[in-house]
């Protein structure tokens, strides 16, 4: 019986010794011990401090940080862009806000300015020597901020100094096609001056295109027709409303590449190699000057020759005339026109700010939130109301981290570029200073430029594997206004399409290069994602909003017309902040990279469809594109479902660690530097710029399109050929890291 | 007394509750559980296992390996070859000592062969058209094995096929400065046949030196003052000595590039793009033959024309004259040489076979160790030395992985390359299709090819990153033979510098592109040694082992005079086994990073003391470089600290992963696809090719030889400061990827 007894206590002790071990063992979380105190290798993205984050952004506070961003004109390298600097270290630094660290990275970089000595001129000559009429130097002052040594005249920047005189012709877009179409209409060309208007192609390309024509020098300037839906009377416009006032001019970079032109792959460190700039290409051949179409009309409206065609015609109430040349008849007759444009170039100090929430669990993992802060003249939308929107963010965030509530599971970068209006640089320098950094450790790069367009629908354009994820925020986050739905459900309203996979869902665009998220994907591979609220396309054909790079761009614009209220800067901030905490705080990447597949699978069908009979003309067969897009879709799915187990599972955290590291790095495998060696940057086999109108791959669409329209024969078919293997070369190359990672 | 019996009940459940908690959660190992049974996250190198795996590798089953891998001639793409990929995969795929798994991976691949139905022929015409003397065809039959339909005739791999004829001229070694000096010398080239001795430089170039003097065809020998030590009598050399026999001709790719020369930068798949074998790069430019130096005697000592310079004589017993055209009272006068070279150009079929034993923590991290499977005839030493070692290590690691008793942490990968004689082929098919994997997740490649050379000592080319692991590793095995010294102290004996960091230690030779690691650290950037046993330099100055390429390099040739035990093998198998084991075991990589300090500082120094005068009068500054690598050296000894104190204490699993990524992935930083966009696959601006005498950043030496040799002037200084600037870059970039992961 005390036997019995001393067993039964001996069970009972051994029993209970035992259930402590198991629950020791068992219940405290695994991962959290052999880190440091509050770090958890398991830390997921907490839904509490997301719905913190979202609810603290404040519309007002976004409009106090506009309202000082854009209080004087912050033209990249100027003092006022130096002061902003400050702002965003003081910011970033702030004790009870700030983040945990901040600080700049300089460049020394070639800009282009007008001369403040001789201003840039455009005017009508009469055979005489006359003066019969001068274009606006700037424009009209209508708020009191319009005026002043800060506000740049309008010029085409890095456009060439020089002073030709010529008869006008109207040249359209100044395509290559537009210019064709002057030739084949027999319009003298030679010695000309070509006025074209803003759209149809990149500001650069139509210099270079009316210098194959001999053309002398180009005038550009935005038609009422595509800016303001036709209007263009004083009091229908901006202070009236928001459309362009007729003195507008829309500045802007007219250098065809991105980057500091001096320095192409190189940080532009004061060492570094610089080209000489007189051999440097990629600027205008020939003088270039933008105008309003105030001045526009006065040029156009007295043309003579045959009518322009109907596609060409534009909204400044009259018949577009072709020229050469002014109406004999009219005021006019005779004479030429006479561009003079005394820009130069400078080398100039322009800073990058960046400031670092470090990761808690993986400080080496990257998720990259930046916008540009130079601005041609006030800048209030571009790119302010970006910058507001990435303060408020950074403030909501770095308030939680300095309270000791929060720090992400990965290191969050901040990031303030410098001269990206004149094509990039401040980000492309940081690219290429940082290259191998940054593609080893980046998980996504988030760009908010111009945050508001317009207030009626939200906008992204991004690669497929960071749809999903900006698919969730907006699900999670009310539309601005009294529809009550969440923004993802007002969204498709406006933009959308049938996907195989998906059904009904909002487009994601995809990515050009125009802002700072070009260098992250094109150069490196990072995925990126460019976020914004735009307009509603079937109420306004405007090419953008209407003050676009003018001194109209203001505080009191957006304030007024844009965005009254900042309800809209507010919408984009949370979803901006939505999926950056997302990103950074996720155990599993939501980087869903079985997207890709509907986008390679249309990609295809593309190819099959528009291209697949001319191809087999020349023997060439898409047998193994077919084949390479479905290894890609098999592993695709087998890694999907790799996921899902392991999300059911205890996964640990090497595991997810490997399994992320296959998430973030695919992106990595479309590059290919050897693709497009004369396309500067671009080395992703899916993004890189395509001339062809076939939505496929785009060495493919642009080879075809090549040996189509050359007489080159057999070698631009054999160019046809490689950039079809280099396509399937990466996506054999892309499946293969989706698959188990002992599968070689 | 009942209460307090129950409270003491409740109390003693509580504490025994409590201990069972504290010891379930403290005692059971931390990194343990999460992970599959057995798998612990904090899995290190168990040097009981390293001890095992060294101890059971065993010399008499390399002795057989080599025997049945040399049996019969195995040249690329034969019969024999594919047999032993039947062979590699049955070892492989072995129950009781195989991997995990085994595959092939097969290319479509262009290789030269020698005509079955009409030899190449060299012979001494007669102005009548008599044919006065011709060369051998084939090597003398000496040991009943260089005969035989699969003895493939000596040949130059990739040269044209043609029939020159011409006068006879010597060439030396056939360098550009060796026909400048002939040309010096008032002898006409123009037609001739060039004779030319092997050394100096590279096969394909002393074709190509030859084309630019308008000489017809040439013919390469081996003389037996470079192989022989001079000696060259029959009873002196083998089957009577490990010498070169008078009828030996050492055959070879003449190709000057690597990769299937019609597929560059894609993988060789059937489908795949491929340039047109006419107008291909890289092939010798005019009909090329190697010949034996008992031939070479017969046209070399009948030779007239003035002395070569003493330089330029060898050991054929006469005084080597310079031609043209032999002497006029001889048995050849007035007599030409004619050369039928008949060789095409074949597709074949290549295959890689490769074993996989997965990583038990990281799968995804891979350590590789490869050598080529193909011979030029039955390749005994060069590959199959080097392939019988790789057999039987994966045969003593297939061994404990099948029994149970190991796992490695990270996955190791066996490679047996194929077609790499006719120039690394199947290693850089691989590395142009799993590009991306390959990058992101290899640790380091492990070349053994020829394993024994001679039996005086361990010789081993690598990256400085790997230094310390292949010393590391060489300390704690015995040196083969009497000397009871460990191979490091043996190896110190024979080859050492004086360590600026570590005192006297023995010499890493650098990696040019001997073998297959060349597409691992100059394509893809991965950290690569290879690994041999050598000869006592003091004691022969022999280029290579005498019967090179030769149909003597037979299995008896290995057993009698190269290693005979094979104990020589056994060490090699013994450092790379152990090497191995440490790269895939060790939970912190073996991998000193900060061995590339020494490195940088000595290329540094070299430019500084060899180019900085120069320079200077050009107005470049090698300020920027002293300030990259001064940036290096103090990340890589911040980094170094920082290891030490994670090793001190109880680091968690993402802890070691995120700095065992910056070890891995420091090599890849020294990448730049741009840096030399003329050398096919050269991408490491540390070991790219160098042209120059100065040995420091071959960029840079490059440019600064082009600078100062040609006439081109500023733009060639100005390609001088952009070489300087994308090394800078390069360090720099470098130097940011060791600083602490979240300092941006």
């Amino acid at each position: 019986m005390k036997c019995l007894k001393v067993l039964g206590v001996v069970v009972g002790v051994a029993a209970l010794l035992g259930l402590g071990i198991i629950l020791g063992h068992f219940v405290i979380p695994k991962g959290a011990d052999p880190l440091a105190p509050s770090v958890s290798a398991s830390q997921d993205l907490d839904l509490e401090i997301l719905e913190t984050v979202v609810g603290q952004l404040d519309a007002s506070r976004i409009r106090e940080n506009l309202r000082e961003l854009s209080r004087e004109p912050h033209l990249a390298s100027s003092p006022r862009d130096e002061a902003l600097v400050q702002l965003l270290l003081q910011r970033w630094r702030d004790p009870e806000s700030g983040l945990d660290s901040a600080g700049t990275s300089t460049y020394e970089v070639l800009l282009s300015f007008p001369s403040q000595e001789q201003p840039n001129r455009v005017a009508i000559v009469a055979p005489t020597g006359d003066i019969l009429f001068s274009c606006r130097q700037s424009e009209e002052n209508l708020t009191g901020e319009q005026a002043g040594p800060d506000v740049v005249p309008p010029y085409a920047a890095y456009a060439p100094s020089g002073t030709p005189q010529g008869l006008l012709v109207y040249a359209n877009w100044g395509t290559e096609e537009d210019f064709k179409e002057l030739q084949t209409q027999g319009i003298q060309l030679n010695g000309t001056i070509a006025l074209t208007r803003y759209g149809g192609v990149g500001r650069g390309a139509k210099a270079v295109n009316a210098a194959k024509y001999q053309v002398a020098g180009v005038l550009v300037y935005t038609d009422p027709a595509d800016i303001n839906d036709g209007h263009s009377l004083p009091n229908e416009t901006f202070p009236h409303s928001w459309r362009l006032p007729p003195s507008g001019v829309e500045r802007g970079s007219y250098y065809e590449y991105f980057g500091d032109p001096l320095t192409p792959y190189l940080p532009a460190n004061p060492s570094s190699f610089r080209l000489d700039p007189a051999t440097a290409s990629g600027f205008p051949p020939i003088p270039t000057q933008p105008i309003g179409f105030e001045d526009a009309k006065v040029l156009l409206c007295n043309l003579q020759g045959p009518s322009a065609p109907a596609a060409w015609q534009g909204s400044l109430g009259c018949d577009y005339k072709l020229g050469p040349g002014f109406q004999p008849g009219g005021a006019f007759a005779s004479s030429q026109v006479n561009l003079s444009v005394h820009n130069t170039l400078e080398l100039r100090n322009s800073s990058n700010v960046l400031g670092i929430i470090r990761g808690a669990v993986e400080p080496d993992r990257y998720v990259l939130y930046g916008n540009h802060r130079d601005s041609w003249v006030h800048g209030a939308v571009d790119p302010s109301s970006g910058t507001a929107v990435l303060l408020e963010v950074s403030r909501v965030l770095g308030t939680l981290l300095k309270k000791g509530t929060w720090r992400p599971r990965r290191s969050i970068v901040f990031a303030s570029w410098g001269a990206e209006e004149f094509g990039l640089i401040g980000s492309t320098e940081f690219t290429e200073e940082f290259f191998s950094k940054l593609q080893e450790r980046t998980v996504a790069y988030i760009n908010v430029d111009i945050s508001v367009f317009a207030n009626a629908s939200l906008r992204v354009q991004g690669t497929p594997p960071v749809q999903s994820v900006v698919f969730s925020a907006a699900k999670q986050i009310p539309a601005p206004g009294p529809s009550r739905l969440s923004i993802y459900d007002n969204w498709i309203r406006y933009s959308n399409y049938s996907s195989p996979v998906y059904g009904l869902v909002p487009r994601l665009g995809s990515l050009g290069a125009g802002s700072d998220y070009a260098p992250f994907i094109h150069f490196l591979g990072i995925s990126s994602m460019d976020i914004a609220y735009t307009y509603d396309k079937s109420k306004t054909s405007a090419r953008i909003y209407p003050t676009y790079h003018t001194a109209f761009d203001t505080f009191g614009y957006v304030d007024k017309f844009v965005d009254p209220g900042f309800s809209s800067h507010r919408a984009v901030a949370q979803t901006a902040g939505s999926v950056l905490l997302r990103l950074s705080d996720s155990l599993f990447l939501p980087l869903n990279v079985s997207d890709y597949s509907e986008t390679l699978r249309s990609f295809l069908k593309s190819a099959q469809q528009d291209l697949g009979a001319l191809l087999e003309q020349h023997s060439i067969s898409l047998g193994p594109l077919v084949t390479a897009v479905e290894k890609f879709e098999e592993a695709a799915i087998a890694l999907d479902q790799n996921i899902s187990a392991l999300q059911k599972a205890t996964p640990n955290p090497l595991q997810v660690r490997m399994l992320n590291d296959q998430l973030m790095l695919l992106e990595r495998t479309f590059l290919n530097p050897r693709a497009f060696p004369e396309e500067r940057y671009y080395s992703h086999v899916l993004w890189a710029p395509r001339t062809s109108s076939v939505v496929t791959f785009p060495g493919l669409a642009n080879a075809c399109s090549r040996a189509m329209n050359t007489g080159l024969g057999s070698a631009a078919w054999a160019e046809v050929q490689r950039q079809l293997s280099i396509v399937v070369a990466a996506l054999e190359g892309a499946a293969a890291t989706l698959r188990p990672v002992d599968d070689l």
